[in-house]
């Protein structure tokens, strides 16, 4: 399988030592092998070879500074690279707009269209035009997979489509973003909140520019992308109700402690024969539900199903190995023999 | 898809209500036309009929009594019906017996012989032989598949097998009893074990005798399951350590909360290079785990991966339509288009 990086940040960078480490085992159990044919990144260089890019090579070379004094150099940019490259699958993993989904949006669109396979960890394509890209994928026959957009590499969109196939999903409720659980959990301490959030900020849970995190920005992105993927609706961001972390106050906290509740951000989906129904809030949550004891930067999400109740799973809802795996698994379910 | 049900308890009748109900979504979305054309049944009786099985008719017979009323009467034997029936997948779900895993694991065998796929929610013949069993498929070129033997149809298995599919996994670590798990939580409250274990008789979550489930014996068939099912060795229950719950006081468990601690029956499995390693026994987690949460019924596994680090997965680990769905889901994986 030849595989195209647009975009090579520190996603992509533990995509590659994922794939790296793991060559022998994805050839012996899913008799898949690896080739990247093309890397373009516009600040760090491009570069395009059909026999194979070295990867170790350019992995130390991004390390070091950017991918420009490596041979194999490509001229264009990366719509360029996407038109003129000979590969099966493209990662796309440029910068997240959330707004305009741009310029990712375009280099999917172009790479369906060209019938390459497309895995994304971007919310900002999968979040707006999510049944344009399926139906465009759809009639290139090709996969469009976005499994790192959701609680990154911890298999939800994965578990709802593989293992509970069959099953009717009446709603879905999780924590999904882990910077302001993490703050949560820290003002639980009695801590106040200004000085959580800058501890967040220092231990890079937190941008400069908090907002997304902190007004549910993010969790919004997430159950847009869910209600679209799992119950196969066309529901923009702004069709739900967003409330963030920031009117929680240690006294609040507190009080729902004292009556055996916990205070989490909380995106909730509900569907109700076609519609769907969502929003993003602080709730409490009774401590006897498996979301409760989810504490620090975890998230988590329970599906409720006809076949099962409720099915609950854990996981890291960031990070750089993490978020790499969830492309790898991307492309073994596209291109592996299982 | 023609199917062969042998044995037509509770959970062979969930999962008939499952194909009932989903018929047309089966077919849908997965292309998967599911017709029954034989059951087999020690004491209910035997039907078979090339054409199909009228299920909802079987269902109401056998709430009333038995199937001998009903047409297509098949007269020989279980091992019979195997030798001579036309079908793709056999469900085995005759009684279990963990000591000798029979007579599930000759069904199986005669059934994978005959190029028949195989699932089945009988732990006896999967904790004992599933090496044997798996090799015996592969060279039919047929599954064997199992979900339902571990936690139910809390899709424990397949989580493992198509979402975390290219991580490499150093442990496993869970709640795989939901009896004793039960009692644990009761038991918190300060109730006795001698009246916990006899309302858990009364709600039917324990047997008159209580063995199996408090002496650790089930936990230890399901945790031998996983070492040979994830761990690829080949390994007997009685290589594993196992205590069961009967020495813990509700002093043990005041004493373990003042610590943050909470006692939990936990099934766990180490690899150590090609070494496996595992027990069953009680321990005390820490309140900040995923697992500690997990209270009453429930069951629920934590899997350490070098690539996501903790996964885990909390359901349902035991039901009628639960059980019965871990074996549709099987059929899905089985014949399902995707």
């Amino acid at each position: 399988m030849r595989l195209l990086f647009i975009g090579f940040g520190t996603v992509v960078q533990g995509l590659s030592e994922l794939i790296i480490q793991k060559q022998e085992q994805l050839k012996a159990e899913y008799d898949l092998d690896l080739t990247v044919v093309g890397i373009s990144d516009m600040f760090k260089g491009s570069l395009y070879s059909p026999n194979g890019i070295d990867l170790k090579q350019a992995l130390e070379a991004v390390r070091n500074g950017d991918l420009k004094s490596l041979p194999n150099q490509f001229a264009g940019d990366a719509p360029a690279m996407i038109a003129e490259a000979d590969a099966d699958m493209m990662v796309e993993a440029t910068y997240t707009d959330i707004k305009t989904g741009e310029p990712a949006t375009s280099h999917i669109r172009a790479a369906l269209s060209r019938k390459m396979h497309v895995t994304t960890s971007n919310k900002g394509p999968v979040a707006l035009f999510l049944p344009e890209l399926k139906k465009l994928a759809d009639e290139n026959d090709v996969k469009f997979l976005y499994e790192g957009t959701v609680i990154s590499g911890t298999p939800l969109l994965n578990l709802i489509r593989e293992t509970l196939a069959g099953s009717h999903i009446s709603q879905i409720k999780g924590i999904l973003n882990g910077t302001t659980n993490y703050i949560l959990s820290e003002m639980e301490e009695g801590k106040p909140y200004e000085e959580v959030l800058k501890k967040a900020q220092e231990l890079g849970y937190a941008e400069a520019v908090p907002d997304v995190d902190v007004l549910g920005w993010d969790a919004l992105a997430k159950i847009t992308i869910l209600a679209n993927a799992v119950f196969g609706v066309n529901m923009k961001p702004d069709e739900f109700a967003c409330e963030g972390i920031t009117n929680i106050s240690n006294e609040d906290i507190a009080r729902a402690k004292a009556e055996g509740k916990r205070y989490k951000l909380i995106g909730s989906l509900k569907r109700d024969d076609d519609k769907v129904v969502g929003r993003v809030g602080p709730e409490q949550i009774d401590l006897s539900h498996p979301l409760a004891g989810v504490m620090g930067a975890t998230n988590a999400v329970t599906i409720t199903t006809d076949t099962l109740g409720d099915v609950t799973i854990v996981g890291p809802g960031a990070g750089r190995i993490e978020t790499g795996f969830s492309i790898l698994i991307d492309i073994i379910h596209a291109g592996g023999k299982r």
